[in-house]
């Protein structure tokens, strides 16, 4: 399999931990995409994903995929290892739930802040921005994180006691605050906690 | 199980037709939500859904599960009949990947549109309004249907040959953009046709 990213880009980490979390990394070959010139606007890539967004997965028989939760599904299914998506219905709708929280109220919300709020990617590539919609979504980020805390003070991770996909979602949301200067504030330690504790997953160091 | 809705509110059509699909609306009991009074952001609704959106699943076991993409996948793995989320690991993968894009780039455009740009749910209710936000949203929506259109050019479905959960998002945006008074370009004919099909499904009268 290919996949075509940017190396430290918050989405493309989500998918290289998961490869990392099921020991396959080897068996994926990274394309860079310079999206700082423009390339994941191109004709070629938006044929690749018409969104524009990175990382994309393309399988051995040329299909492509995109959308973090689906590259990751794909990977969790195909490799063996823990379940990072859930083991039975309740499970998976559980982890699915939060892993789609952890996107809306965190690492989306952090990225429209980014984008639309701060200078972003440059004026080039920021073409569109609505910096009071930037600022509510970082307010949402803050709540996300609030609500991130209070789920941590109840579970070991975020969709339960097992790690999962939800948990990497929230790390690349912390990763992607961290860059867009939103601090963690000082109150979240379960939030805190959670995060040392993650951080020394192998996975987390690929 | 019972689930918090509204009936004819667009989330709450999804999972009203996914259970349909599966020959199992007889298992779940309905609870109206006054949204129109607030009640979705009292802190007694906040607990089964700490984001306030609708609809949500409650378990037989006092579990609550949000986000439509875990209540259906719950539906689907739960109950027999046709799966509505994919059969094996690159299937799945599309259908997760083609239902997320028809959420953000059709039902949840559309949603964004009519919550910032149009009166909304009314005054007291949409106190947070963009209105530019809301055009750029709606922009998307319409690129979104374009994107629907060429897929089903090619396919039957948005994920395939098979009807899918993908297919139901983009009904809940067709029937939420009608609401909100954006009109189907006429030159969108395969999205039309598809229309008219899925149209007449049982699962669709329910």
């Amino acid at each position: 399999m290919k996949i075509y990213d940017v190396p430290n880009f918050p989405n493309p980490l989500r998918v290289r931990i998961a490869l990392a979390e099921k020991g396959a990394l080897s068996h994926a070959q990274f394309v860079d995409v310079d999206v700082m010139n423009g390339e994941h606007r191109t004709p070629d890539f938006l044929e690749k994903n018409p969104t524009g967004a990175i990382p994309v997965l393309e399988l051995d028989d040329g299909t492509y995929i995109s959308e973090c939760s689906a590259i990751i599904e794909y990977i969790d299914h195909t490799f063996d290892g823990p379940s990072l998506t859930g083991d039975d219905p309740k499970h998976r709708a559980i982890v699915t739930m939060q892993q789609r929280r952890m996107e809306s109220m965190v690492l989306d919300a952090v990225a429209a802040y980014f984008h639309h709020a701060t200078d972003g990617l440059g004026p080039a590539l920021e073409t569109n921005q609505n910096p009071a919609w930037g600022e509510q979504q970082k307010q949402l980020a803050l709540k996300g994180l609030d609500y991130a805390n209070q789920v941590l003070a109840q579970q070991a991770y975020i969709a339960g006691e097992q790690f999962s996909v939800a948990d990497i979602t929230l790390h690349a949301g912390l990763v992607f605050a961290a860059f867009a200067n939103i601090e963690i504030p000082q109150q979240l330690t379960h939030l805190k906690a959670w995060q040392d504790k993650v951080s020394q997953r192998p996975s987390f160091q690929s």
